[in-house]
């Protein structure tokens, strides 16, 4: 695989006439461990002829790109994107009429938090066909690796997928959640994207009347070998997440199923232990 | 692979004396086409011996399993359960014992909707040693498949997944469900194992302010060669239900996101029309 350093170059869109644009496949690399892949996404890398990939894709899917192979970062890191994403958009879209086969490579699942739905509809506006690979989401591999059976049906009945990025521009950023809907009992919250504004996602769920003691998680790296866990309460998380100087990417697990990670904790492979 | 028709043979507890349990391996054997199993979840199984499997799992996905593996259909059918929940731990419990290297393939992700916290739970109570490998859920193949990005920004804050399953016992039985939390507005609902009670589910989400024009879809067979899609409102989804007899496995989703289907639905591959 090679990083290309120069600008793309590509067929200008009037010489390209009446050719088809090439299919574009959205691939979602799941969370990190390249075993989670699917078989179909792990073959639709190792016959990729150009890959665009995100900041939240693990070096170990990248390794499945053959050598030769184009790879393009065009991450998205919290605050500073590499490329707008209307820029992506636009990138694949032309990479596509030029003729290049294309693998759009997406942390986790490209329809759960991963902007592959905005992806697609800029594909479709433009009449390029794509395929769609869903991937292992973050939860899902975190729940796995760290003992957190996600809908246990003594502790929930729904299960919540929220993010806790930052909305607005300059002074005006803020979560902005639907603080209400997270704080009701008998279900699992997940979010995603969420250490950076941990004190204000605990401190604004307990205004809402979830309990300070409620069980709450934050997993490091879900299921790489540096994965970390760290277990306490709604309460206690903020602090517990600085004393541990827990890092992106990371995910915070909130509800009584979090405590079903105790029973399971002894018997899971020693490597998932790791940090706690 | 066989199907096991003769009881199964364990080896006394007591004769075991010291003996280690074997390890077993909790799969997620994904939504149904079996190139969405895990790299790591299709090892697992072309490497097993003993297969213990559920109703959930595909007929596609069990032809992974070698020749020569034995095959246990475990399968929950709604209402008619071929062994309780307490048998199949019991019963897995029982192989790894005896030193069977038992994979316990479950549709879906084991830790959604699967009931696999309580296998887990068994299994380290038993101080039996495991490992989960999580599963594409069905709400993701669905979504790829059918071209309904769950959590596109324009549409939804919040991801809820919730089961229709009938609870509680004889003339008792009903789907007992936090409507409220269900009835918020921008957020993507998605309802496992709800085609037999979406009628009732229909009623109770109108009756908590959900607006009977929010749009809803039914995905039946969600990534199989014979997938359907049946979209229309939370309103009339019990009408189209039946009117083209929609059958479990299906899943409801629910929410404004449904309507990005219609724009993506021309440039999808045709195979993933069927039925529309």
């Amino acid at each position: 695989m090679s990083l290309l350093s120069e600008p793309l170059q590509f067929t200008p869109d009037a010489a390209v006439g009446g050719l088809q644009p090439a299919r574009v496949t959205l691939v979602g690399a799941g969370p990190g461990d390249p075993e989670l892949l699917t078989v179909k996404a792990a073959n639709a890398l190792r016959n990729a002829s150009l890959v665009l990939y995100d900041h939240l894709v693990s070096k170990a899917v990248l390794k499945l790109v053959p050598p030769g192979a184009d790879l393009v970062y065009v991450g998205k890191e919290s605050g500073h994107h590499t490329l707008p994403q209307e820029g992506i958009i636009d990138l694949m879209v032309r990479l596509a009429r030029s003729g290049r086969r294309l693998v759009r490579l997406k942390g986790g699942d490209p329809y759960i938090f991963g902007r592959g739905g905005e992806e697609a509809q800029g594909l479709a506006a433009a009449g390029v066909p794509f395929d769609v690979i869903p991937g292992i989401s973050a939860a899902q591999g975190a729940a796995a690796a760290a003992g957190i059976p996600l809908t246990h049906r003594d502790h929930a009945e729904a299960l919540v997928f929220a993010t806790g990025h930052l909305r607005g521009e300059g002074s005006e950023r803020s979560v902005d959640l639907d603080w209400a809907l997270l704080s009701r009992p008998r279900q699992t919250v997940v979010i995603y994207m969420g250490v950076g504004t941990l004190p204000v996602i605990s401190a604004q769920l307990q205004a809402h009347g979830l309990a300070g003691d409620t069980p709450a998680a934050l997993i490091e790296r879900a299921t790489l070998p540096d994965q970390r866990t760290v277990v306490g309460t709604l309460a206690t998380l903020p602090e517990l997440a600085r004393r541990h100087d827990v890092r992106a990417p990371a995910l915070i697990m909130i509800g009584t199923v979090v405590t079903v990670q105790r029973e399971l904790g002894a018997v899971l492979p020693a490597a998932m232990l790791t940090g706690r």
